[in-house]
């Protein structure tokens, strides 16, 4: 691991030469994770360009065995407040991340910093846009986790005529941890009936009944990572308006999936999957963009959506989940996590998408 | 609840005025939420110092019918991003959080603003430190479901020989949830043995063996409203050193609890309790402050601790969690959360500190 996180400095370092800074004082606490596997909730680094002998990790007393533990490989500063420790000791022109930094965070930083401070935001994020094979695994792994939830929440009759949805998103969340996971990555969507017409349902006391669509969006955490998969299922025999919606959707989903493709322009994969419904006549009806990528974050670049520019990159780990939502009546949504490859996309979420009938 | 939003803008009001302010732009999603009572994850509110009827909220399309439930007394806008939206409609001197709005995020906000912007950090939290009586209310609930997770975990052998740190951080989780949290207040630590040495220590695979201290540190959430409250129990017989270490912490955090009363320098809590330690040799093992104020944050102002200053005021919410921590042994820790009245303070935590054994 540590020579993974070695790596990702030195892809930082290119960066920082070609901005012409001597130094980059990373104070968001997810990039520090990503640059050097620290999990604490203080800490900072400053990554010189020189090297990784000049560059200055910072955390307080709390993790103080922790930190020695998880960064073993840089000079280590126990100081708090980290941020303006570490600029204090920064030379030349040193950038900040001014997409992180507020206002009045960065006189703090500016009072207690001899160096030229620079506006440097996002360069980590650009590189946590393409996915390392450590953070892959992880991504899989969180994707696992919440596949065999599911699955033991069908296999133990947990979608059974009665039910909560807040029962139901309790038991999945229980059954990831069973599995796994360190937590649910975000708060668990369960929508059954008319509920699951409303993208962003939070879960009530609402009973399941025969007949119910039945809409799960719910994703994993494994060491930092976010799974994100929504299946749509149906309890008793489908309708044909049901049956109908699903496939349709089934069809749109399968169209972005077939779209992730290096090179390819992020709002042509939801032009893909859109043109689908909208040829159905549903394109009002599909209320959000096609997805976003996931990883240290559960929403994080790149979106994919009707706008927006850009293309995609091998390891880009991103979710399609289009969906169509008829008010009062119900919605469909069907959500994978995938990794874009130089040949086909490599689906982390394997559960069916074949209609699952309960 | 509308009242009390309308009450806590209205009191805002009175310090956009003597800052001579023509409007404050509130980004912070938890200053929205308390101004407000909106929950989701994107919106802003642009307070207007002439009253509620020039007061715009902003949130986008996913919360529509939410925020027409949430926030029906104020004009809404439904767009996004929201605060560049609400720039634009800003006229006069209008305030922004400058201890939230990123170096990056002024600079868009003053492209789309052609008002006068102004720093103004810390008004929202300012109010917060003085918690109204529904705040309070909502704090007891959460305490509520703390104290009575902990006792069903204990009545149901929950802290048996055996068992992980794990299993019970898990077991003490699921059952705040039973008992009306909507979720952990933050990750629960659970600590065995000698683990009860590390403040704080994440749960392991560690099993709970006969004569081990047992240090639980949780808190629940509800109403997002976060409780905070620390056990130190034995398992079978204390042997001397555990009991009389309990006790030594049992009276700090008596003393501690004893100096809360309205006026009293914030440093001076600390020092009440700190001192019971000091005397006993063991200043040196109690590795952090007193306490911290609680809220819609698990850790806001006040802080409780040596550096600082501030006094308190009756309505501010905090925790007084004195501990000591003997490495490579064990260690003790004693924390409730309590509302400084003009009397007494009131205990939120009810839970026994009478030393516990199971």
């Amino acid at each position: 691991m540590s020579e993974s996180y070695a790596n990702r400095r030195a892809a930082l370092r290119l960066k920082l030469r070609d901005l012409e800074l001597d130094a980059l004082l990373v104070t968001d606490l997810l990039n520090l994770r990503y640059l050097t596997g620290f999990t604490g909730s203080n800490g900072a680094v400053l990554v010189s360009a020189e090297g990784d002998e000049k560059t200055v990790f910072c955390t307080d007393g709390r993790y103080l065995t922790q930190s020695a533990q998880q960064v073993p490989d840089l000079e280590r500063l126990i100081e708090r407040p980290c941020d303006l420790a570490l600029a204090a000791k920064a030379k030349g022109r040193t950038g900040y991340e001014s997409h992180h930094v507020t206002v009045d965070g960065l006189d703090s930083l500016a009072k207690a910093a001899d160096a030229e401070l620079v506006r440097a935001p996002g360069l980590v994020e650009e590189l946590r846009l393409v996915k390392d094979e450590i953070e892959i695994e992880a991504l899989r792994m969180a994707c696992a986790a919440a596949d065999r939830a599911l699955a033991a929440l069908i296999q133990h009759g947990g979608l059974r005529p009665g039910r909560t949805e807040r029962e139901v998103a309790r038991e999945l969340e229980s059954r990831m941890l069973d599995h796994g996971a360190t937590g649910p990555s975000f708060d668990t969507i369960v929508a059954f009936g008319v509920n699951s017409a409303v993208p962003h349902h939070r879960p009530t006391d609402a009973a399941l009944h025969k007949g119910d669509l039945v809409k799960l969006d719910f994703g994993a955490l494994v060491d930092g990572y976010h799974s994100d998969m929504t299946r749509t299922l149906v309890v008793g025999k489908p309708a044909d308006w049901q049956r109908e919606l699903y496939d349709l959707v089934a069809r749109s989903q399968a169209a972005g999936r077939a779209a992730l493709a290096p090179g390819v322009a992020l709002k042509d994969v939801d032009k893909a999957a859109r043109d689908v419904i909208e040829k159905a006549g549903y394109g009002e009806q599909f209320l959000h963009g096609l997805g976003h990528g996931v990883g240290l974050e559960i929403h994080e670049a790149p979106a994919l959506s009707k706008v927006g520019d850009g293309t995609l990159s091998a390891g880009m780990a991103v979710t399609v989940e289009p969906g169509v939502y008829l008010s009062g009546k119900g919605g469909v949504r069907i959500e994978d996590t995938l990794v874009v490859r130089e040949s086909a996309p490599e689906l982390l979420t394997l559960t069916t998408k074949e209609l699952v009938v309960v």
